[in-house]
């Protein structure tokens, strides 16, 4: 029934998640919903049980937005996943890690080094990181040939991109396998040639986000006025601030803050003072540059 | 029937249109279909011959594109064109003359100065600019007051956008009569409360396209990987390398080489040698990023 060649050896078939998180939770519910194995790991049994209600939430968010979902397949999903808060184990049948811990470089840094040595060798580890280049991690993994990173998107069942970007030192087999298992469980594989800070997405979308910021500071215009603009030349039915809302404006402080350009540090002040100190960060609190009815 | 007082003068009636280019004819086009009495004006006889083949073509386009537009309403919108290469005659009626010229300050500077001088204290003038701002020119105008920049987006009937945006010395009566004017053509007016350079759409577009093109020029990934990851993550028809295509490569290329961004200028350049310089200007000459079949 089995072989034991290279190809066989590459095969996907358990995934563990590092960090039940926003993304985390989505990316291993994902996995489960597409029929494979999933172990979701977080630092503490007490984590764990409030990420449990989590994934239940996401079941019925499926059930709800998701052709097909309802009527058992989203609850198998559900049983798919396993919890632990001990990586060793978390990792021991893994062929997959996906990592979305929380975005500081030391502390990808220390979990890569102790995932290195418990992980067995034929694991490969993959990065969510959005705003970290897999060059600044790849020697803590012990084995970089085997580390790349693949950058999911929020609502990964809407916006099913997986973008995936390896570091120069990354063996071109193993990012076709990641290639084939984003395919495999429902995401359009977006295959970036080189390392780009920011990936595809984030490369067009701040530019973009603060140039629409920078019309508002001005004073040029209001949010409404903006959008409308890029409804109708684009037909694109979100306009900047639709998407700020989405994204959540604490998110986009954190990223024009870091800017060295006067024009986008000013963005950012304006953004504190005008929306997030006044606890307006976008849809999920039901108010940004938009009001929102209550969250579902 | 008629009275003298000042909001029946601020009426728009007729309206006059200098130059028969690209965006000269849809604009004329457009305001004949809403039912004014339009005169398009262009330099020689011998244009407006030519340009006549051009509102033929754009009635049979309405025609075809636009609801309600087949059995008679577009044909009678060309019945509502007057043609004039005389330009004191082109202004002798006109409430307001929008100018559509070439975009060269010192032209549209010698056309207001003529035109200032030819056209009755009524008439309202509008530049359709889309690079220069109406202060750099509101003083060859010899009415300041009643001067401002109106910008309509390309293929007009679908992308109705009219970017309304006075300079500091604009009478705001005046910028409100021409607010409801654009709404009675069929645009969605886009008050600009400041000058812009690029207004709202440019301000947006630019920024964004550049992102998408520094992408491709640092070999991260093709146009298609690009725009596909902005249909996913915007559920948006267009992604950037689309739009380029319908802009037209030679506009984008005229705008990053005039840029002082060394990366900016490094798009140009391979712009031009990649695309434009193997007759690659987008989707008129039927390939740009894309390949088109032929155009209708």
């Amino acid at each position: 029934m089995t072989t034991n060649n290279a190809n066989e050896d590459m095969t996907i078939k358990n995934v563990t998640v590092l960090g039940t998180g926003v993304l985390g939770s989505q990316i291993a519910f994902q996995t489960g919903y597409a029929g494979l194995a999933v172990t979701a790991y977080d630092i503490s049994d007490e984590i764990l049980a409030k990420s449990k209600q989590s994934f239940e939430q996401l079941a019925a968010r499926y059930e709800r937005e998701v052709d097909g979902a309802a009527g058992g397949p989203a609850r198998a999903a559900l049983s798919r996943i396993d919890y632990s808060s001990e990586l060793g184990e978390a990792a021991r049948e893994a062929d997959l890690v996906i990592e979305a811990v929380p975005e500081k470089l030391e502390l990808k840094r220390e979990v890569y080094a102790q995932l290195g040595q418990l992980a067995p060798e034929k694991t490969i580890f993959a990065t969510n990181s959005s705003s970290l280049l897999p060059s600044a991690m790849a020697e803590s993994t012990g084995r970089p040939e085997r580390f790349l990173a693949m950058h999911f998107a929020n609502e990964i069942w809407v916006h099913n991109t997986a973008e995936i970007m390896g570091h120069p030192g990354t063996d071109p087999a193993v990012y076709r396998v990641v290639v084939e298992f984003a395919r495999r469980i429902g995401m359009v594989p977006i295959e970036l040639k080189k390392e780009q800070p920011g990936y595809i997405i984030n490369s067009l979308s701040i530019p973009w986000l603060g140039a629409a910021m920078e019309l508002l500071v001005a004073g040029v215009a209001d949010p409404e006025t903006i959008d409308n603009v890029w409804h109708i030349d684009k037909e694109a039915p979100e306009g900047p601030f639709q998407n700020l809302d989405r994204v959540g404006l604490n998110t986009a402080y954190n990223i024009y803050a870091a800017s060295e350009d006067p024009k986008l540090q000013a963005v950012a002040t304006y953004l504190k003072e005008h929306y997030i100190d006044q606890g307006k960060l976008g849809q999920p609190t039901g108010e940004g540059f938009y009001k929102y009815s209550a969250a579902t």
